[in-house]
């Protein structure tokens, strides 16, 4: 189909140049690495853009889901960022950038009985090309329990707890993986998270939690070390939000590394 | 507004009445009672519909916002009923079907320091009107402590607790104050959960709520029970959801009065 | 492990039963079925409850997510109830119920340029299992475009249109796939969407929704018979969702078969 | 309150700054001020954090609380910035930050029939103070209508059209009105969208917006090039969404003033 106007082609006067556009919120089956399975099967809901300078009216939007059908089942970080390119050249626009969110499911033990189960972790790719500059970060969102070491100093019995997020976001040096991160993560809080504990496992969880008192403060201190020490990512940042028992909003706490970039 | 055909007036040959058609999602700035401040300012997400029976093409949207504009400022439980009154009238409908979703404000005070501080609870009042029935629930979602007894009972140190909602629905009977239910709700609950809390407070609440373990059936039991007691209310159904901190999902339990109505 | 108390396991003395105790908003991956390739994997959110009688204390909540665990590769709209039924006897329950909401894709063709992409749709299979009865219904949310019939007739030129949703509920009779009710619903459109259209698609796609103007109503009569001639279904509801593009708020329409019976 | 230990107080040592630490969506009936009533009552949810130096544990969560409370009932654009210096002086730091959305309420009349209804904007303000430096910005989301240029082009008859969302985060300079700024962005729309349309008011909505089509990136332009005009702020930012009428997904637009900040 060939004689209609393209429209977005034209020139435009207004001399404003337009630093994203594309499409947003398209849901999309994908197909992801995962360190056990080799793939993992997920959905995903994925925002695709590219600059367009002052001189053209506007993008061509199919382009970009024409792109992602292609790259769909094998979105490994690489990979995403191939597309990425893939965009750019097709569109022939400077800059491209795109986000990736999905859940990612890992199979848990419990830490008694060991039985096992899934848990789902909220995970996003972010990742913008122009020429001579990449950039690619992927963020990872982790369930924990905290429990609140004021509120166990200074109570006679008991000490409030709750559930928590932390969502640490890494800038990609060399590869790692996801299961890694999360790990080292569920390490820091007072307790990893579960679907499925027998009572022998919920004696031992909220043991293990009593004994390890963390402000959401302690979280991402603790967290951010951690991090460090693995001396694999340029920028990385940490935050964490807990969803007080006590109160009906959260406490938060937020660093990066190295400290002052945003 | 003259010579524009009504299209929605026309005839429609197709037999199927519908049940319920209207405007969803207005959102609208109202005003309702309280029972300190007499009134009290918020925020309502409303959905408004009449039955179409089986000859007409459609309804006239516009008119359900016209008259929702009119009682904005007054949405007292009787004077919600008397606007579905008017829209079904005015639209020559059978019956008339409404929901206004808010969040309602009560100033609370710290159990120890008694600072003050507001705590939001979501409402709802549903009412549907038919030339001899009138049907009307409000519903109220309250957010609480709970302190797993199980936990507490099988752990050494320690009890894992977690912010919970506990949602009961009442179907009018005489006249009651909102501010009324809210209290026997938080009563029932391991503690009730607040704004702002200074340490002495939050040593308070910590301990209270460890000598209260409730599970969320033990919370639904307990509120039913004390509903029950008020003789109140013709309908009444009682939910509560507990965000495990344990757990990345969470745990539920329901029950009604009469038993066995849904 | 043993020795550690059943708590819920202990006598209640409250007499009052709760219809439904159980596990609410766990996310995993599935597999369901899929007409053109077999199998599907999506990810899902599911509920899932059993009733606890007046003299049981509590139920045990880890078997909902062991057993559903064990289900998750198969979820067949069978498979779904034979797993209620095994939630119902491992728990020693009356009645057992079951809710799994997912994304569901479906690879589309562009109507002129024939270019494939995958569209996602909402479903979700809604389940209650006792000794004598079982209920299973399932319901699929589709997106679609509708204009104005008002807007068309009365204007010189143009007519609003906008993206609706309508949501079909079935209560299962004989098999059938998805794939065919959703179809059934496109065609009651002013037009399907897609997630990938070219110039000359969206020119079809514009004129044929042009050509077809319907009001919410409209759409839900036209489901309601296309269904009603197959059939199939003891029980269904049709209603549908219009994101106005003239408003901030949707139009919605509500119908059921035999009508009144919620 | 007194004999209790404050932990939060206690020295720190893993030298891990923390950038922001506070309460996170915290659920606030709040008055604004209003152009034409002088001032509105409306419901917030506020972030309010304050940095935590090293050699810190952590911070004193309830006097976010306490100092937000004082201020709920005059949060104009200068007392907010009030409050977050006041925040940081209580809590003796270097820095502080608030983030408070709320929906701000329009009455807008019918452009023929002249008739009242109310529109919710979706608005936030945005603040960080330390000793030498503020940073105040407002964000305004306003529904609009438009119609694809691209459809109309090439269609013999129609053109799809949406709800589209456009965003503008303006940094303070003099004092403005959201009012005007959201007159600006409705008359760079295909049409402004109301609560409350008769016919011959939908038929003037849907010539005019057919009359004025625009892609998502005219409408970022144009109104990027009347903020410019207004030589109030120095800096803002454009985004437009829309909820394509064709697509199952958005399509998105962003640009800012100076180019290149972010």
């Amino acid at each position: 189909m060939t004689g209609l106007i393209d429209v977005q082609n034209q020139n435009d006067e207004r001399e404003v140049p337009l630093a994203k556009v594309g499409v947003k919120g398209l849901k999309y089956p994908v197909r992801v690495l995962d360190k056990l399975k080799k793939f993992q099967y997920t959905t995903a809901c994925v925002d695709l853009y590219a600059n367009v300078p002052q001189h053209f009216k506007g993008t061509h939007m199919s382009r970009f889901v024409e792109i992602f059908h292609e790259y769909r089942n094998d979105l490994s970080m690489n990979h995403f960022l191939d597309m990425l390119n893939r965009i750019r050249e097709r569109l022939e626009a400077a800059s491209a950038f795109g986000e990736l969110r999905f859940p990612y499911f890992l199979e848990k033990y419990a830490p008694v009985s060991t039985l096992p189960s899934m848990l789902s972790y909220h995970c996003c790719y972010r990742g913008s090309v122009q020429p001579e500059l990449h950039r690619f970060t992927v963020e990872v969102s982790v369930p924990v329990t905290t429990v609140c070491p004021c509120s166990k100093m200074i109570s006679d019995r008991g000490a409030h707890n709750q559930r928590g997020i932390v969502t640490v976001e890494v800038e990609l040096g060399p590869f790692f993986w996801l299961e890694d991160l999360i790990t080292l993560i569920e390490q820091s809080a007072s307790s990893p998270v579960y679907s499925l504990l027998k009572r022998s496992d919920e004696k031992y969880v909220t043991e293990h939690a009593y004994d390890n008192p963390k402000f959401v403060e302690d979280l991402v201190r603790d967290v951010y070390l951690k991090i460090v020490e693995l001396k694999k990512f340029p920028y990385f940042s940490v935050k964490a939000e807990n969803f007080e028992s006590i109160h009906n909003h959260s406490v938060f706490a937020y660093t990066e590394f190295p400290h002052g970039r945003t």
